[in-house]
């Protein structure tokens, strides 16, 4: 199987800089076989008149089958959103259900750009099925809580590593795995040297909730007398390859700690607005050479999986709460759902970027639209004036995915008709 | 002329709540002639299934031929944006480039549902030229700035009087005009009372900026020994209808003159942190009971007139900013856009609301989409969930401005073609 993107404006990186050039991109079979030629007779040519190809996003925190929960509970207080509203929902989803959830999740990544994601849940198997069907990238991660005492904790990692065996050879490479303590509030110290025990077994790193709200700060320093991030360096989380989502509350040694030991920061702005839980210092941690990514959370603190959205909020809100229009550019938000994406995940060498010998990761943006005119920038376009809907043709592992707004590895009207009926079932 | 929208759910508003109903609009001549009765043979029939009728959006402060400095100058220190970038350019620009510039503003807004805006700028009947095309609504202003003894205030207050003269029984009535004293830096004491005697010889409200940046109230401080709001109070600009954009810094005192005054504030959230000027108090204008709207500005500082993209940061900036889920909800938010910006405008009992005896300023949005599955809640879908690329059909004054995302009243391939050559021409 080859294609051919004809003629079409291009994101391409070098020296570390992106640039947009006019060019053709020849995929064969996985990989990006060639750019700028375009004289191959490809199975399929893309013409790419008012179009632009950019590396497939990478959305590096989320919780994809929470899309069922979307738009379910708003403007509420944070207990009140997740003890009343979500929490007992969540208990009634099936497996059955979060297939479905986690189709109507990939549906909304794909059509928004996104080819890869790292997801924390509990029905890991079924999420799987849904990114094996539906051709997506993934890095899965079956969500982890206990303590290193209760039944329920040493369950969960044993079904954890049932899964990962069960993965081993299916889904064409495109499934990785990593291991998912929660949280410092709801794993104890001897849980999470369990789970650093399991990582190393497997050769996993971690994906962990960081700092997300005040309360865990003092909750965790009544516990522990230090700060999250000290009270998990401490006990050698940050010796692995670490995913820290949230990371809000942090202070200045908080943030020396997570440049020294390399930890991988997934910021989700448009999470942490939503729940009242803040702003994290992302100036400061990309100061300090911290990789920095982006995350949109799951459906139901956000409420989309639409990465232009974040890339908005998180090139916009800095400048304003700084005071410095200067902060954050276009080109660094760009970074964070691309290359630094797929540095974190370990990946570097295969996506995040349309170079030769990367795997075909690619989506297609229709940029003969009102919001791209004139053409001053279109790096600049891409984090202030894409919405994300804008995305027509996605192409993950070198196979169309969605071709001119059409899915063609997904049963849309299914999905559509599914998430309806579990949505109503759910909410009785 | 009679347009038919049979089966569609609709955005109403109720006792001052909003609902969404499944419903038919029934549009006659420019009125919504009836809601719910769908036996009407009408010229044209609009078939509801998987669409979204909501009240036709309403962006109270822009700078729609701004749209020709789109993505050209980013990520830059205010003043660098302004004197190196801006001003320069702005300075080249002849009456031809603002026609096309504000039309593919209007083809932007149309495209995001806006179907009324606000507008400050010079060549006030190019704008009015394109609007009156276009079909679109408009309050237009003529932005003043001088002294009370420069020749170039005079001339400037003259011109606009003409302008106001020429349109004057054109455009169907959807032509209305507001004075627009720039801003309080930028108009001295005696110039304000010389725009103040213009605004009430034509019975006209006001239209000014206000404390956007920290440094403005500096000056004025400085200057007047006071606040900028309690500048403008003395000089009785808000004893006329007012329009304040931005008010990004306020005392408490400050709130409580435009409280008292009942200033209509627009706030910018986009412009004011992409400048780099902070983020307004709207949560304590709103407790005051201060009517807030939305404004986009221009497309330089922002980069689109997509007022849904404003609708999500102003729902959700707020929330983490002050730590608190359930500050300015979706449905107020949706008032910011609607209700609320027609009573600024004087209109609110023409537009802001579907509603029998309204105006038919009309937007569509199309909902099958993966980003409205499961509908659990289509009102905060609007504010968290909805890029603005969604709207597919647009009726303004009960004229069919878009239909399937098919601009019926501009040459949008024309509009492309020369807003492309005029940026190329400026940049050089």
């Amino acid at each position: 199987m080859s294609i051919l993107i004809k003629n079409v404006l291009a994101v391409l990186e070098k020296d570390l800089d992106f640039s947009i050039e006019e060019t053709s991109i020849y995929i064969e079979n996985d990989i990006i076989a060639d750019i700028g030629n375009a004289d191959y007779n490809a199975d399929v040519i893309i013409d790419g008149k008012n179009k632009l190809a950019i590396p497939g996003l990478i959305n590096n925190h989320t919780h994809a089958y929470m899309s069922v929960f979307r738009n379910y509970a708003d403007d509420l207080p944070f207990s009140q959103w997740l003890f009343d509203k979500i929490l007992p929902i969540e208990d009634k989803l099936t497996g059955e259900d979060a297939y479905w959830g986690t189709m109507l999740g990939i549906m909304e990544m794909i059509k928004t750009g996104t080819t890869c994601f790292t997801d924390m849940y509990i029905y890991i198997n079924e999420t799987g099925r849904a990114v094996d069907e539906a051709g997506i990238r993934v890095c899965l991660s079956r969500g982890l809580v206990g303590t290193g005492s209760d039944e329920g904790g040493r369950r969960r990692i044993d079904e954890a590593k049932q899964e990962i065996e069960y993965w081993k050879g299916r889904g064409n490479g495109r499934i990785s795995f990593i291991a998912a303590p929660h949280a410092p509030y709801t794993c104890d110290d001897k849980y999470l040297l369990n789970v650093i025990e399991f990582a190393k077994e497997y050769n996993l790193g971690i994906n962990i909730h960081l700092s997300e709200s005040r309360s865990e700060v003092v909750e965790i320093y009544d516990k522990y007398k230090c700060t999250p991030t000290e009270f998990l360096n401490k006990l050698g989380v940050f010796d692995l390859n670490t995913l820290a989502a949230h990371c809000v509350y942090l202070t200045d040694n908080d943030i020396d700690i997570l440049a020294e030991k390399n930890v991988n920061v997934i910021t989700c702005p448009v999470s942490n607005l939503k729940l009242g839980n803040g702003i994290a210092p992302i100036t400061k941690l990309v100061d300090k050479g911290i990789n920095v990514c982006l995350g949109t959370d799951g459906a139901a603190s956000n409420n989309t999986l639409n990465l232009f959205k974040e890339l908005q909020f998180v090139t916009l809100i800095h400048k304003g709460t700084e005071e410095r229009a200067d902060v954050i550019s276009a080109t660094e938000g760009l970074k964070f759902v691309t290359s630094n994406a797929a540095k974190a995940l370990g990946l570097d060498d295969k996506i995040g970027k349309i170079k030769t010998g990367y795997k075909a990761d690619i989506a297609i943006l229709d940029i003969d639209k009102p919001q791209f005119y004139p053409r001053n920038n279109l790096l600049s376009a891409l984090a202030y004036s894409t919405c994300g809907d804008e995305v027509c043709t996605v192409i993950v592992d070198g196979k169309i995915l969605m071709k001119d707004n059409e899915f063609l590895t997904i049963d849309a009207e299914k999905v559509k008709y599914q998430i309806s009926k579990i949505a109503e079932r759910l909410l009785q």
